[in-house]
């Protein structure tokens, strides 16, 4: 079933006045007229089966039950990469679950901000990913911020992808969390942090792990370690 | 380092003769000249640091240290997908660590056979990715096979990945391995597989499981599973 993100602001009366861009796509991409039905996800208010009413309006029907949450909320520090390797980033790890997404700044790289145009282009593409993937949320992109500047939040378990580090198996083996993780992952851009940038980064409070010998490209690393940390903690 | 995998039978007197598509990537693509250092890897026998004598013919220098084995020989029976998609999984899960892979043929796919065109392509992905991601084999692609024709050799632990599985920490909670555990992975085409392949593959030998509430994309499931099962079974 076609599965549509809004906003409670989008609700009236149990009527959901789609955006431009969710009308676009479901009259004219995917082509459902009046009487189909759609899935309505409201995020932390629910899932709804939708009637579509009109190419801008559906009508909710039923409640559908709640999709159960992911083990942890990761938020994943990426190093900034070139050309549009960033959106490739964005749909694999959202699709992989990731929850926030920060551009970093690394010593290495050769893009060292994020235009206004690449912010609401990675933003549509989360929206999109968590859509298809069946996400409970749509990931939050943050401005960029320098891997020198790093300040994390102080409910963080922050961990940096690091082909050196502690194996993240044996970081996680006998952790316990009382309510769900709140994990800050840092992976690096291609060839790696630099020094500086690791130190930087353990500065910050985050620790080196490694999923072991395989060299990732920076492109698929995050939602790898993302895939890997939300297995590892579904019953920690 | 530039990375070169090559059969024993391209050596001789310890002068490592490329195939005309190394020599091309190294002269061409890479722009090395003579003098300048590669990285030789011939499987089972060892890494060498070597020099490039030509466009054509590399020295072997001194040797290097193994790379750490993964935890797991993994075998992905993926089923065959749309476009140009099979090859995507090939280099993804390549890269993730899978050691071979059978397309699968199942009930609701459109491609119902492999190509010679597509195998080769398939085969050269394959040691690209093998040699970019410090792998110390290049993956076997086998013909296709039908999921309703599927035998599984004896010597496997069989895993098909449905989102109602079990989940795959529960699965190998307990577990243990004398020897590296060779892994059948069967991923499903986009949509999924159908009851009737279920059947056959569990039929075969295989115990659905799954990785979690998330939904992948048939593009993405075979590389993620992988790396979850390798990173699961380091310490099995």
């Amino acid at each position: 079933m076609i599965r549509l993100i809004c906003d409670p602001e989008q609700v009236k009366h149990s009527i959901v006045n789609l955006t431009p861009g969710q009308s676009h796509y479901l009259s004219r991409v995917m082509r459902r007229r009046s009487g189909s039905t759609v899935e309505i996800h409201i995020p932390s208010i629910g899932r709804y089966v939708g009637e579509v009413l009109s190419a801008s309006q559906v009508q909710m029907v039923r409640k559908l039950p709640e999709i159960a949450p992911l083990s942890a909320y990761v938020i994943l520090y990426q190093a900034l990469l070139k050309q549009g390797h960033f959106a490739e980033v964005v749909e694999r790890a959202t699709e992989a679950g990731v929850s926030e997404f920060v551009p970093l700044v690394t010593e290495r790289a050769l893009v060292r901000s994020v235009s206004p145009q690449n912010l609401a282009r990675w933003k549509t593409i989360a929206r999109e990913a968590s859509e298809q993937s069946q996400r409970n949320l749509v990931p939050v992109i943050h401005p960029d911020v320098g891997a020198d500047a790093l300040v994390l939040p102080p409910d963080v378990t922050g961990l940096l992808l690091d082909p050196d580090g502690l194996p993240l198996i044996s970081y996680f083996r006998g952790l316990k969390f009382d309510l769900t993780p709140r994990i800050a992952l840092a992976v690096g851009p291609e060839g790696g942090f630099s020094d500086g940038d690791r130190e930087h980064l353990i500065q910050a409070g985050m620790t080196p792990v490694s999923l072991g010998p395989q060299i990732f490209r920076a492109v698929n690393a995050g939602a790898f370690a993302a895939v890997v940390i939300l297995t590892l903690l579904q019953h920690a």
